[in-house]
């Protein structure tokens, strides 16, 4: 069975214990920014509920383009105020690096990406990098960041200063 | 308090009830792309586990140079092949257009955005395209894509065909 079969299933089960809808409006204000690691469920791992933050979430958790243009929605359009950075131990790029992994592309596929994986080495540095980012962007209207690392092997978050 | 703070409390208590770590490929070799909407949570939505998908999100869930990126990451680097898509009914990208929304961050920012906002008319319309740009990336080994329509008032999920 493809996965998005039993996504389909899983999701009937889900459906029927919906608790209910709510506001487009993040309550809390805040959008988090995580990496896709498959270890994270962040509403468990935060604490949040249905309607709290946006979740923008891609390799890394690195602040690219296309974050700076979804925080620009979040704030400017949905009102959010706050952003928090979820960073992880035991990271898939923590295991590569741009040069190889672009060569990896190539190889497999004849064709050498033109943007970079974003590799980093420590990720207390790349949470660093990643508030610097936000706080340097023109778009949004609120620079209000905060980063933290998810250690995979305990569930335990704490704070990059 | 700021909401960070709530969250580094929160965690404390996912710490304490951490069911254990898993490994850093993700089990069922598929990759999430989906909204960053706050309503919803894709572990309880589709049925995932820990270790399960990556998942990416953005503003609308639409297919970007960066989710290309994180794609093909989750590919030639995790092991995935399958992409599932979840759009969703009453997104933030309905309620506006991409010059209205260039003009409203230009007005508060005095910053035009060179990057378009990606709003969208029809949200199935939207999923098909963003079916079809994963299809024509070449960076990808896997090509396996199914786009699906998340009901924020009830819960469930359909397919995009």
């Amino acid at each position: 069975m493809a996965e998005i079969d039993r996504m389909l299933e899983a999701n009937e089960r889900w459906a029927q214990q919906f608790p209910g809808s709510k506001p487009v409006r993040p309550a809390r204000k805040v959008a988090v920014v995580a990496c896709m690691d498959s270890r994270i469920p962040l509403f468990g791992v935060l604490g949040l509920d249905i309607g709290d933050a946006h979740v923008i979430r891609n390799a890394g958790g690195v602040i690219t383009e296309d974050v700076i243009r979804s925080l620009t929605i979040s704030q400017h359009a949905l009102g959010t105020r706050e952003v928090v950075l979820v960073h992880h131990t035991d990271c898939g790029l923590l295991a590569t690096d741009d040069i190889t992994f672009a060569e990896t592309v190539e190889k497999a596929t004849g064709r050498r990406p033109p943007w970079a994986a974003r590799a980093f080495t420590d990720v207390d540095d790349d949470v660093r990098e990643s508030m610097r980012l936000v706080r340097e962007s023109p778009y949004l209207l609120s620079h209000e960041v905060r980063g933290t690392v998810y250690d995979v092997a305990t569930g335990r978050l704490y704070e990059v200063e």
